[in-house]
């Protein structure tokens, strides 16, 4: 039936939005019950300016813990996000498996996050991809506003497959339509990864939504249904993006793997060990996180 | 493509849970904007014990109102709910021209909730339904706890198809099943909708979840593309059922409309409405109802 791979982006893209820092011992903890869990991809983080986002500023750290033999363990794969060449760099460094990478198919997006326009930031992203590639990486490359964007409104289709084409021309194998925004819909998920395949069958999918209009798991469910093998999603339901103007929660992990595992689907995940994150996360910070597991308790069978 | 039906039971299923009694004239106020929205059918309250439940003391005087010629306008059907033939009696009094009513898969939620096992209040509601129909009544007829309970787990889905068999033995052509706990998930959903589709492939088919699990809107979709036809949702995501143990929320009607017109569907609706209704209702009720789209704002276009 469905491949199902769980990319866990809660460290980063859960986290990049608090302002109170997470310690790098805790992260650990996480990333253990992470690990434990089954989790099939963890990200760790990205390689940023550690000035302008704190909370990532132990990534380093981390990749030099989980390359480390004590607790490399398991299948579980290391991912980091990286923004540009210097980013690339530490990343290769640190010994990085899988690298993600993107820009975003809106101008105003582009411009506020990067202080480039999209093509200049497509070039260089792509640029990067390859030497990530020919340096043997994994890489995953995403096109972030890929359904609409939070300033701009629609972003046209056919532009953003244009994207997703010059990626699979560049040698990339997984390619990520992120929703930055939380503005994908169901159809347009269909139609959207569904253009991808006839571009590259084999390509890999992945999907980035968040829950903004309580769409996540629908659209979770779409791109199950049109072949989307990887998708991102954040423990608690935590993150956001700083550049968008919209509050925007990841979709959760662990309410999609409830799903899955209702659905008899990935059912050899911990899941207790992703909600037990959420509620660690909520302590921590002092305030709810969105998900909805973690305060019901599992359904009973 | 799909047909979607918009059956909003905020004013029944949204209000039981709630201790503060809303004014018959707040009431008519939401009930004039629904109607101006273009939501399909409204379900006015329930007819039970008034000292019990006090919030639907006034389900007479709502269908008075709307059955005047003054008001009564437009293609919107009023519905009720019955629990038992006094309360079917007082709908037929009232000329209520849609007739909801249903029991519990659950022998345990049955009981305490009707004081009586599943095959009882089973016999009681069919035959409450037979005189619904012969007295000219559009009948709807529910399971509830059909996707599993709160209190005992799972429920058979055998058993379920089969009760959903009865009605339509019995001349029902609107087939409900009701997820009281949050339940459900897409899976099941395709599966119990399709086995009542092989019984009798014309009956009219009607889902009521809630958003317990996040699973809401995943769950609506499934219907969808199962043929379900008729969506219980609740302005707001308000409600939740006082026989369960468990909280939870129905389906919010804006945020399932705002689904269905990203996908180019039922367009005509007018969105606002509905959420400046749930606006209303955190105000009344002075807290966050569970709702998205009045939160965020219209996604950008």
């Amino acid at each position: 039936m469905h491949k199902v791979i769980i990319h866990e982006v809660g460290l980063r893209d859960g986290l990049q939005m608090e302002s109170e820092p997470v310690p790098t011992i805790t992260k650990e903890h996480w990333i253990d019950q992470l690990i434990e869990a089954g989790v099939d991809i963890i990200q760790l983080g990205s390689f940023v300016n550690p000035g302008k986002v704190p909370q990532m500023a132990d990534t380093d750290d981390l990749f030099e813990i989980y390359n480390s033999p004590g607790k490399k363990q398991g299948n579980t794969l290391f991912s980091c996000l990286v923004l540009n060449e210097k980013g690339l760099e530490r990343a290769m460094l640190c010994g990085a498996e899988m690298i993600c990478m993107g820009f975003s198919a809106s101008q105003t997006h582009s411009l506020k996050n990067t202080g480039m326009a999209t093509e200049e930031a497509a070039a260089r992203i792509i640029n990067m991809a390859k030497r990530a590639i020919d340096a043997g990486k994994t890489v995953q490359a995403s096109i972030q506003s890929a359904f609409g964007c939070g300033f701009e409104g629609d972003i046209e289709e056919d532009r953003v497959i244009g994207y997703a084409g010059q990626y699979i021309d560049a040698g990339v194998r997984q390619i990520s339509l992120a929703d930055t925004a939380g503005y994908a819909n169901p159809l347009k998920v269909e139609r959207m990864f569904s253009a991808i395949k006839k571009i590259d069958s084999t390509a890999g999918l992945a999907c980035h939504f968040h829950n903004t209009y309580g769409m996540g798991l629908a659209n979770c469910l779409a791109a199950m249904n049109t072949g989307v093998e990887y998708f991102e999603t954040a423990f608690g339901g935590l993150g956001g993006c700083p550049f968008t103007n919209l509050p925007t929660g990841n979709v959760c992990t662990e309410d999609f793997v409830n799903m899955l595992q209702e659905m008899g689907l990935r059912t050899e995940i911990n899941n207790d060990n992703i909600a037990g994150i959420a509620k660690y996360a909520c302590g921590f910070f002092i305030k709810d996180v969105p998900g909805h597991l973690y305060k019901i308790g599992k359904i009973k069978h």
